[in-house]
């Protein structure tokens, strides 16, 4: 039977969860593929870091080079987050040959283009579904299935914090931010919550949704952003007595052959499907000529541990 | 550049309809797939029947052998619907090594696993996607994106045409025979409603999600079916009280090396994402060990028109 071996860039929460499954899932995985799917390497600049697992015969090294190096790494998953030395790594790893796997939207929302063209030129893939939404299949729909039809907008909410924060606001007609400390005391919002509730996070996944569904090349800087920091209680009274929900959107939509993202709060009439999304789900809607609407809905985080979200 | 051609069997309503989207969506399928896609032949057993479109040059015949004895013909798609001849058909375009497109849920619920094993044997790709939730990309993720955890259960409200009658049953507070009535006088229902309100289309989806979830070998046998002419006013006005939607269910489950597929009607609490699923609209929610809970949500039939859905 044929091994692919596997290394696992960075042992924060996510590369351990990552790493955890790795070893779990081996004999499904190894059912479902027909190969074994074997976790090689692991690279954590703090070498001697405690980890959760018992990682066995597993290299940890903090040398870049001993996993880059190795012709016997196949796949190297990326989950260290940030720009550098992420860019650095993957961009290393694809030319060499190495397949990447990626969830970091910093980067992706960045530097994607150039990176996706390296790994074009080298003929390897480079995945980044968790990148946007999580456990939700959208990029793959975006680049696959749903790619007969020509889309007519995609809309999402793509950010789990904000929409746990506005469903509270909601439900229990308290303050943004009396909510936010609560939030962040329950570890749904992280110590410095800017990215999320100023609507950052859910500008990069616009810009990677917009980039997927209509063919073109958008970059943050493309994209109109105002996060949820000015709604009121009674913003959201006034709202609901009106049969409406306010919930934190990224919009994608092709206006006469230019692409028009955005993230702001959006008034949606109750009966619509993305207003029923409560918490920290996610879910993203996508309208097409043939097609008509259809919703993806799912956990936007990592399901491992509410107190210790990643992926926004 | 390169030339696809189809061949698209049957000219029904369905048929009809995937004739016009080849020849309309032609130039951006080419811009999408970098080949041409080019509809060449029709087969129609009424071969004088007039069509809802300018067939130009594309050759209409009722004689199976000019399609399949046609090489340049590399995939056909399946819209006859029933057991024969659409059997004979596929599987000897299969053979021939033609690629296959259907929705044909009867046939795919009884031989399924027979017309697979051929299209594996041949290379060939048998697709049919929209056998299940119509335009909702479900199965395509439990082939490829989901594979990687280990499915849980999968549930979902796949007819459409029931979901209708229960939505305006629960709305209105009428009884089922009158709203099926209504519902025939309005297209969203057939004269002879039995394989839709008796659970049968329902099972037979449940067969094939059975099958790709688990990786099994479900046929329609298997799986227990309960319809929906048993429920009353009565019942629909007891389940709101108490907070809950009845909703007409396929279930998947794994319990213990088992697989338990079922259909019948079903108490949901109304905050469970699939209660909010209202008129044909359908919805297939999925649980994983790993992944949590995701919902895939659209049209289950064809959205060109409400009188005229087939795909059930």
């Amino acid at each position: 039977m044929q091994t692919v071996n596997v290394a696992v860039l960075g042992m924060g929460t996510v590369g351990q969860g990552v790493a955890i499954m790795l070893i779990k899932q081996q004999e499904f995985w190894q059912k479902q593929l027909g190969c074994q799917l074997v976790l090689k390497r692991i690279l954590e600049k703090y070498h001697d870091k405690q980890l959760d697992f018992d990682r066995g015969e597993i290299a940890m090294s903090g040398n870049w080079q001993d996993i880059v190096g190795d012709p016997e790494i196949h796949i190297v998953i990326e989950t260290m987050g940030g720009i550098e030395p992420a860019k650095t790594f993957i961009s290393e790893a694809l030319q060499s040959g190495k397949h990447v796997v990626t969830a970091n939207k910093d980067l992706l929302a960045l530097h994607g283009q150039e990176l996706f063209a390296i790994a074009k030129e080298k003929g390897v893939d480079l995945y980044f579904e968790a990148s946007v939404g999580g456990a939700i299949p959208i990029l793959s729909a975006l680049r696959q299935n749903l790619t007969a039809d020509p889309l007519q907008e995609v809309m999402g909410i793509v950010n789990g914090t904000t929409n746990y924060i506005l469903t509270r606001m909601a439900k229990e007609g308290g303050d943004f931010s009396a909510i936010l400390a609560d939030a962040q005391k329950l570890g749904y919002a992280e110590a410095n919550p800017a990215s999320d509730i100023e609507g950052i996070d859910s500008g990069r996944k616009a810009a990677i949704l917009s980039t997927l569904a209509f063919h073109s090349q958008v970059t943050l800087d493309d994209v109109y952003i105002q996060g949820i920091t000015e709604i009121t209680r009674e913003d959201m009274i006034f709202a609901d007595q009106m049969g409406y929900a306010i919930k934190l959107l990224a919009l994608c939509k092709e206006v006469e052959g230019k692409i028009e993202a955005r993230v702001h709060p959006t008034l949606l009439p109750k009966s619509h499907p993305l207003a029923s999304v409560q918490d920290t789900f996610n879910a993203i809607f996508v309208k097409g000529e043939n097609l008509g609407e259809v919703m993806l809905y799912g956990r936007g985080g990592r399901p491992f541990s509410h107190s210790q979200r990643h992926f926004g």
